[in-house]
């Protein structure tokens, strides 16, 4: 794929009368007016990209992108970079924390090892490793652009697969250390923002950790940025430079997938900060692909909330959450599970014979 | 039970020893620290409400009282009373909101009639129906000291019950036509709160509905508590009068589930503004019971951010929920299972042989 091909991909807009069809039914079900709230903007989300009335969400994957980035060897993390290569393995064996989260809930995992900066695929993750992990953002372009294109073909590619097997949903997760600083330092570029406002302490930063990290992200958006780096990115090139020269291979497949998901109908769920960027990033160089996303938890990193608000997404999930693998995702998914029962299968005022509640607010 | 038996019910802080304990598991878990943020705490409340490291919540139970509001003569609600009775009927038959959102999910319903307008108890309830309804608060209190405390014992036996069958944990929920009314009138009572700031629009009242509603608390404030209804209510008494002329039977009821929770070491789940006002009456009535109660989620009821301030509680869902029986409690509870397996099961640092994050923020 060319960026060319990426920046003209046009993405089909959901069916307007579809969802004025589902918020119709909500109102119908014997309850108050909004009485779910966001979960029944999610649920009819969900029926708006799979272009149903009744959307169909039994089958669901969770996609985990694993990554190595270049941006490590500046000491922006409190662990070793084997650990990416280490919890990868744990996924390979379904003995990672959102492997042991969600043992008893059925949803099916698909790992990519996207770059993760060892010789060997771990057992159980597919092969899509173009790189040995990124390069140093405060030094050269994270990726080439033609590295950078892989990633996110993988990404879409993925998608395409796990549609065409009937699956109704997709959580996203990734595995990569150094990962909060490429996604800050995207975030940064991508909406403006001042390094020192936004960045945190990712898995567990002390406070000099902190500072370094700060300083780091802020040569990266000097070097890639220079002094439009408090300009907001709004043309599709730019967010494809923003991600090439400061994200990394996990947040490109990521983009991939976002895109995947408008192009297979597929609702595709948000998890934290780099999953964000990635979303972010996937509708600037893709118009209109937000429209298949749905939003899951706001993590305990800030500059995920100027990406919430550009989306134009509300999460529903606010625990502080910081693990990564797209735990955050996968804790939303019962919970949309239970809304679309009471949308699907509630009992309607007019079952009931009784008068439906009026609406005020509109 | 007389008001001073409750009152003079002692309390069992949980072992701060074994809270300690459950934290340095978490520590233990291979992931970054605290990267389950608030699940984290919630799993240990839970471990130190039953007084287990690794608590047992396999087996649920959702407890939901249905009663009526003599207030509801005064124009507070959009429906008819009979809703009350109708929905409760539905739940009786596996058919409202909660039963249809959780149907593909392990949780028992146990409904509790403690005080539907009606000459019958609907079928699938629990008969506790001591009164048809309260009285309506702008003109006298709202229930008797006998009917208030018989509506209390009610909550507690359930938990006896309950607990005894080996449930681990008990999501809490309601059906009333005109308990955002009574709710918040108590919660303003408690918490000394102008009700022209914090009354929503309950189940979906017009501007004017609204304006009546303000008024209606008001004119109860003014009676009940006179002089001092901007004085915050800190002692037993006052708390239980509050809730006995301003509060509900379903109310009284849920303030007993949660005294029945400190007393049988069993967590309790709140659910939005109804439970809340449950909760907070019950901590004051009977302080320490709130170490035994988790948020779930906050409503877009205003009044019950101050009740989650009061009992310092973190509600980790925030989709504007509004629709009652429960709906958000048990939202939570796969949140819950899913924390609790990774705090159980997941794989340690030591297991993989990897040095432990460190901590940097104690």
């Amino acid at each position: 794929m060319t960026t060319e091909e990426i920046f003209e991909l046009n993405i089909e807009s959901p069916d307007g009368e579809l969802v004025r069809r589902s918020r119709e039914r909500w109102d119908c079900v014997a309850k108050p007016i909004r009485g779910l709230g966001v979960m029944e903007e999610l649920v009819t989300r969900i029926a708006a990209a799979q272009g149903k009335l009744f959307p169909d969400i039994r089958k669901k994957a969770h996609i985990i992108m694993c990554a190595d980035n270049g941006v490590f060897v500046e000491g922006v993390s409190q662990t070793g970079q084997s650990v990416t290569r280490d919890v990868a393995a744990l996924m390979g064996k379904g003995r990672s924390s959102v492997c042991v989260m969600a043992k008893d809930y059925p949803v099916d995992l698909f790992i990519y090892d996207v770059g993760i900066n060892s010789a060997e695929v771990p057992e159980g993750l597919v092969d899509a490793k173009r790189a040995r992990g990124t390069a140093d953002f405060v030094r050269e372009p994270a990726m080439s652009e033609e590295v950078c294109l892989a990633a996110i073909s993988t990404g879409i590619e993925a998608v395409k697969k796990i549609s065409a097997q009937g699956y109704g949903i997709i959580s996203t997760g990734e595995m990569g250390i150094g990962n909060t600083t490429t996604s800050t330092a995207l975030l940064c570029a991508l909406n403006g923002l001042a390094p020192a406002e936004v960045t945190g302490r990712g898995a567990g930063l002390s406070d000099e950790g902190l500072r370094k990290k700060i300083d780091v992200i802020e040569r990266g958006l000097t070097l890639h940025r220079g002094e439009r780096a408090a300009e907001k990115i709004s043309s599709k090139e730019e967010a494809f430079e923003a991600l090439r020269c400061l994200g990394g291979l996990d947040i490109a497949g990521l983009a991939g997938v976002f895109i995947g998901g408008a192009l297979c109908s597929i609702p595709i769920v948000i998890d934290g900060l780099i999953s964000a960027a990635a979303a972010l990033c996937a509708e600037l160089m893709v118009p209109g692909v937000k429209e298949f996303m749905l939003a899951s938890h706001m993590g305990r990193e800030k500059a995920m909330e100027a990406a919430m608000r550009r989306l134009d997404l509300k999460a529903v999930i606010h625990a502080e959450l910081a693990l990564g693998e797209g735990t955050g995702a996968v804790l939303s998914l019962p919970m949309l599970d239970m809304a679309l029962n009471l949308y699907s299968k509630g009992i309607s005022f007019e079952e009931m014979n009784l008068e439906r509640y009026e609406r005020f607010d509109r």
